[in-house]
């Protein structure tokens, strides 16, 4: 890809640079969320599938030191943009989900996370850049994401999903019996909405009740205004890196 | 049962009085709320599964006039008690939900309501009031109680289920494939707190996307304190019989 058909952007203030297609799938705020909320510590290994150009996993990275981060990338050109902003931190692997090499099925992750393409296409418009689309088009169906994700955890290790909140039953379906621990976060615009986004977490063999959290709310006050913030601890974690545990 | 076992409760300031024992379960505010979230309109009817003294239904029939209600009851003590309640605007069908009799068989109802019992007995220890314990514990599966309720909807008829919040996951893998339009209504003590309860809805055949609401939040303040009290909508509801339309 050329130069100029590339943007670097700052995440979390600066701390995490990011090149990005101009065109095509661009990372937003979901990632970074999502990054927020793991609550890994330094020595574990992170496993993220579907990771496009790293964002959210360098996001992590960027806040826990000492983790050791994988990213897993079906489309070439984000896989080697992820590889370029790791700068050696990140490991990329240029494979499909739906058949992971072998060298991937053979090791186990503390923590699994992914921000799977949001939109099922027998009831919307597919993007017209097919790069773009293999980002935002569901093509690999999401129960398969979630059972390739348990799939990789360690003993006791964590699946960590962001999704539409209109796909919270799916989720929740299509996790296998031997994860529990679900405790699901609902992200919502504004106060009194209904939820937009869910973080979805579960932890293989995970023995504790399902929990499902207050919502974390986006932005302050009743509407979209001249001004509009993004809540204190929102802010936080997307200016500065700071964590959103729940 | 002796008259000076049960006490005459009033719900929503008045407009519905019960008769129910003394001792075993007495209905709290969990029907009172489910009642103010059901969108019945003069002329349906309406079936409670496991209606107890008939708390929920009879708190829906003080609010919306013109409906045919009808309550099914497994214990004879709560099926009388919810007879008189109802002052023969409530048909009380003495019954378990596994077993209902033919009569019930084939009818179906506009709205299908129910207040399982909340607590799983491999995981808590029983009341010792075997009539209080019968509608505490889960001597019959949830999964049951949600698939007798989805098989007595009309055509377009809605499920209406008040639960812990911990049982969400168990309530959405047991709706048959025939339900839809999912809306799920967390309710929180307070902002920022876990929800402690859901009420989920689901309509026969509908198509609409999952929806999971802003929690309702039953109390004003952070903490317990003295002079605590509930939020203006869920004070409406309890002691006006206002809606709570979600």
């Amino acid at each position: 890809m050329n130069g100029s058909d590339l943007t670097c952007d700052a995440f979390l203030g600066g701390l995490v640079q990011l090149w990005q297609p101009r065109r095509g799938y661009r990372a937003g705020v979901d990632p970074v969320l999502l990054a927020a909320t793991i609550p890994a510590v330094s020595g574990q290994r992170v496993l993220e599938l579907g990771c496009g150009v790293g964002a959210a996993v360098l996001c992590l990275g960027a806040r826990v030191t000492g983790l050791t981060l994988t990213g897993v990338e079906r489309e070439a050109t984000y896989a080697e943009l992820a590889a370029r902003n790791g700068a050696g931190a990140l490991e990329v692997v240029t494979a499909d989900i739906a058949d992971l090499p072998l060298m991937l099925r053979q090791r186990q992750f503390d923590h699994v996370l992914a921000n799977p393409p949001y939109w099922r296409r027998d009831a919307s418009i597919a993007a017209s850049d097919p790069t773009r689309e293999a980002a935002l088009g569901e093509q690999t169906p999401l129960a398969l994401w979630v059972e390739v994700a348990a799939k990789r955890l360690a003993p006791k290790g964590y699946l960590h999903f962001i999704h539409r909140a209109e796909r919270l039953p799916d989720l929740l379906a299509a996790l296998p019996n031997d994860m529990g621990s679900i405790e699901v976060l609902p992200i919502a615009a504004r106060v009194g909405r209904a939820a937009e986004r869910v973080i979805l977490r579960a932890r293989k063999s995970g023995r504790a009740d399902f929990c499902l959290h207050a919502p974390l709310i986006l932005h302050r006050g009743d509407a979209h205004v001249d001004g509009d913030q993004y809540c204190q601890k929102v802010r936080d974690a997307l200016r500065i890196g700071a964590a959103l545990p729940f």
